[in-house]
C-alpha cells in the first residue's frame, strides 16, 4: 500500500468520497451532536438542584443514567462516543478515521453549547448559577493563617488535571475494552450499561474535587453560556490525557490479548 | 392496496376480527392499565415520604425500578409503553394499529387512575399531600421585590412544557431504538433495564423542575383523585410533543440505519 | 393418568424417592437457607445504620444488591426463590412438587432466624434496636385532639396489609415472567437483576409504610431474634395473598401467551 | 500422573514456561495492579468527600461502579480478581496455579499501594483524612457509666472479623459461581454486573460498622500510606476466612451441580 494511499486510510476519506459513507457520517455527526446536547442538558440540569441540597447521588446517578440512555440509542449510529476523549482514544487505536473523528469532537462541542443554552433558557433564571460548569473545589480561609497564601482544602490546577486525567483513564479504558471487536463475540457486554455505570461511578468519586468534567465538551458547553474560563485547560487536558494513556495501555498492553489468549479457567 | 385497505391495515382491524387478535388485544390492554397502577401506586407512594426529607434520589430510583420491574413482566404482552407519550411514538412509526393504540391509551389512563386511588386508601390520610401530583416548582416571593410580579426562581409553564417535551424525548428515543426490529437481532439489548435507567435518569435530573411527569397518564391519575388541575396541560402537550419529535427523528434520521450500515469498527 | 399418579406429580415425590432428586433436594434446601440468611443478616444489618441519619435510599438499595448477589449464586441451585411468597406462587403454577414447596419454605424461615441470630451477635449490642424488625408507622399524636383516637398518620394494620399485598405482587410477577419457561428462549432476561431491581424499587416505596417486608420469612427473623411480633400477621398475609394473586394472574391472563403470540412489531 | 507432575501442575508452572504463558501471565499481573490501584484510587477517593456530609450511598455506589468497570476491561486479561479473597477462593477451587495466584496478590497489593499514594498526591491534603483507611466503628462514651470500659456501641474486632468474613462470602460466592465454567454456556450472567452489583451491596451495609474491606489489599494500601494499622488483621483474616469457606461451599456443595442437575421448571 502506497503512504498515499496509506494517508488516505487514516484519514478515512472512504466516510466522504461514497454517497452512503457520506449519508452514514452525517447522521452520525447528528447522533453525536444530540447526545451530547442531551447530557449537558439532564446532567447540568441536575446539578442546578433547587429543592434539596447539593446530592452527589443524584448528580452521579443522573450523568449515569443520561450517558446509559444516550449510548443505548446512539451506539448502532455513531458509536455513541459522546466525548472528544473517547474519540480520541478511538483514533488512536486506528479504529475511526482522522477526519470523522476530528468532525465528531465538533459535533459534540456543537451538541453541549445547545444542551447548555436550552437550559439556560429552560431553568428558572433564579437558580442558573453557573449553569453546572466544572470548577476546582475552592476550599476556605485557614482561620489561623496570619499571611501568605491562606486558602487550604482548595484542589490545584495540577490537582484537578491528575483527577479528570484518571477518571477519563477509566472510561476510556472501558469504552474501549468493550467495544472492541475482538471481544465482540462475547454476547453478554451491554455497552450503554458499562458507559452508564463508568460515568456515574467516576462522577461520584470526582465531584467534589472538579465537578467532574471528564469530557472536555461537557465542560465547554456551559463555559460558554455562563462564561466561567477559570482552570478551563485543566478539563481539557485532564481528559485527552487520559484517553490517550487509555489508548496507549489498550493497544500496546492489553488489547494484544487475541481471544485465543483470553483468561479461561 | 387500494386506499380502504391502506386505511384497514393502519387502524390495524385485524387485532379485532380475528379471535386470536381480539384476545391478544384485550390482554394486552389489560397488562397495559395493570402496568401503570403499578407504577403510579409505587412510584406516586414514594413521593409520599414521611420518614425522612425529600430525597429525589429515592424518588428517581423508585420510579426507575418499578418502570424496570413493569417493562420486564409486560414486555411480551402489550410492548409494555405504559406511557401515552410511548404509544404515540410507536403509533407515528407505524409498528401499531391506531385503534388498539388509542385503546392503550385509554387503558393507561384507567390503570393510572386506579393506581392512585388505591395509593388513596392505603396510604396515612394525613400523609396524602396530593398524591405525588406532579406540579411545577413555585419558586418564592423575592424580598426585595416592590411590586409587579414578586415571585422568583418559578418554573413557568412554557419552561415546563420544554422540559417535559425534552424528558419524553429521551425515553421516546430509547424505547424506539431498543424496541426497533431491525436491531432486535442485537441481543444484548435489555429492554426493560433501558427503560428503567432512562426514567430513573430523567426524574432524577427533572423532579425539582416539573416533579417530572414524563408520562401523561401518570399525572392525570392523582390529578383526578386529588383534583389539581394547576397547568394540566403541560403534562400531556410536553411528553407528547416529545414523543412526536423522538418518532420523526427516528423515523427520519435514524432508524434509516440497517443492519449493514450499523457503525462498526 | 390415575389419581394416585397425579397427587404424587403434584406432591413431587420423585424428587425424594431417586437418589439424584434427593441430593438435588437437599442441596437446593441448604441454598434456600443460606440466601435467605445472607439477605436478613446483610439487609437488616443495612436498617441499623448509626453512622448517618436514617437513609432510605441506602436500605433499599442494599436489600436490591444482595437479593441480587443471592438470585446470581443460587438460582442454578434452588432457583433462588428466597422468599415464601415467590414460592407459593410457584406453586400455584404448578412448576414445582408441594412436598418440595413446602421444604423450601421451612428452609427459608430457618435461615432468617440464622441470618437475624448472627447480626444480633455482630452488631454492637447498644445499636441492635429490633434488629430490622418490620413495623407499620406508628404515626404521632394530633396536638389539636382533645379525645377519642388522636393518634394521626399512622399506617393502620388494613392497610399495611394492603401495601405488603401490592408490593409482593410486584416481585411475584416479575419472578414468575422472568422464569417462565416460555420464554426461557429470551436470551436478555438476566434473572437476577429482574429480582434484585424489583426489591429494590419496593423497598424504596414501601419502607415508610410499613418497613417493607415483601417476604414473610426476612419479616420473621428479626420479629423471633427482637421478639416483635406486633401486626406481624400482616407480614404473612400480604405478601402470601400478593403470591396468590399474581399467580392466579400470570397462569390465567397472562402465560397462556405463546412465545408465537408474544408481541411483536 | 506422578507426584511431580501433580505438583506442577498445582503450582501451575506451565504460565511461565511457555513464552506465551510468561507474556499472559505478565499482562495479566498489570491488569491486576491497574484494576485494584483505580478501585483505590476512585473508592478511598469517594470517602474524603469533603463537599456534603458522610453518604454510604455514594460511597457504596462509587465502589460498586468502579469495580464495575475495571471487571469490565479487565475479565478477558487476568479475570478481574482485584482482591485477594477472591483470588484464595479461586486457588481453592483449583482453577489457577498456586505460583501465579500469589503473584496475582502481590500485584493487588502493590496496585492498593500505588492507588493510594495518588490520592494522597491529587486530594487537597487539607481533606486527606485517613485516605480511606478501614477502621472498626469506635462507638462513643457511655455518659452514665462510673468506672470499667465505659465506651458503648463501638464494633468489636471479633464482631469485625465475624462481618467481615459475611461480605467477604457474598463476593466470593457470587465471583466463582458467575464464573464457573460449568455455567458459561448460560449468557445471560454479566459478570461486571454481578460484582459491581454485589461490591455496591455489602458497602451500603458494612461500611458503618467495619468501613466494609472485605478486600485485603484494598485495606493495605490506605494503611501503609497513611500509617494506621489499628486491627489490620481484621482486614486481612476476615476477607480470607470468608475466601475459603465460600470456596468450600461452592466446591463441597454447589459446584457438584452438573448442567444437566441445574434447577429446571
Amino acid at each position: 500500500m502506497g503512504s498515499f494511499k496509506l494517508l488516505r486510510k487514516m484519514l478515512g476519506t472512504e466516510d466522504f468520497t461514497s454517497s452512503t459513507g457520506l449519508v452514514t457520517t452525517i447522521r452520525s455527526l447528528v447522533a453525536e451532536a444530540l447526545g451530547v446536547a442531551l447530557i449537558v442538558f439532564v446532567g447540568c440540569g441536575a446539578t442546578l438542584n433547587f429543592v434539596t441540597s447539593t446530592d452527589i447521588v443524584q448528580i452521579g446517578l443522573t450523568f449515569g443514567c443520561i450517558t446509559f440512555a444516550c449510548v443505548q440509542w446512539g451506539f448502532s449510529m455513531s458509536g455513541a462516543h459522546l466525548n472528544p476523549a473517547i474519540t480520541l482514544g478511538i483514533l488512536l487505536t486506528g479504529r475511526l478515521g482522522w477526519l470523522r473523528g476530528f468532525l465528531y469532537i465538533g459535533s459534540q462541542c456543537f451538541g453541549a453549547l445547545g444542551g447548555s443554552f436550552l437550559l439556560q433558557v429552560l431553568a428558572p433564571r433564579y437558580h442558573h448559577g453557573h449553569l453546572g460548569t466544572t470548577y476546582l473545589f475552592p476550599g476556605g480561609v485557614d482561620p489561623t493563617c496570619q499571611s501568605g497564601d491562606c486558602i487550604i482544602g482548595n484542589v490545584k490546577p495540577w490537582q484537578g488535571f491528575g483527577i479528570e486525567l484518571m477518571v477519563s483513564l477509566v472510561l476510556v479504558l472501558v469504552y474501549l475494552s468493550a467495544t472492541d471487536p475482538l471481544q465482540s463475540e462475547d454476547e453478554t457486554t451491554n455497552v450503554p450499561l458499562a458507559m452508564g455505570l463508568a460515568v456515574a461511578g467516576v462522577h461520584l468519586m470526582a465531584f467534589p474535587y472538579t465537578g467532574c468534567g471528564a469530557n472536555p465538551a461537557r465542560s465547554l458547553g456551559p463555559a460558554v453560556i455562563a462564561q466561567q474560563w477559570d482552570n478551563h485547560w485543566v478539563y481539557w487536558a485532564g481528559p485527552l490525557a487520559g484517553g490517550m494513556l487509555a489508548a496507549c495501555l489498550h493497544r500496546f498492553v492489553f488489547s494484544s490479548f487475541r481471544r485465543h489468549q483470553r483468561h479461561q479457567y
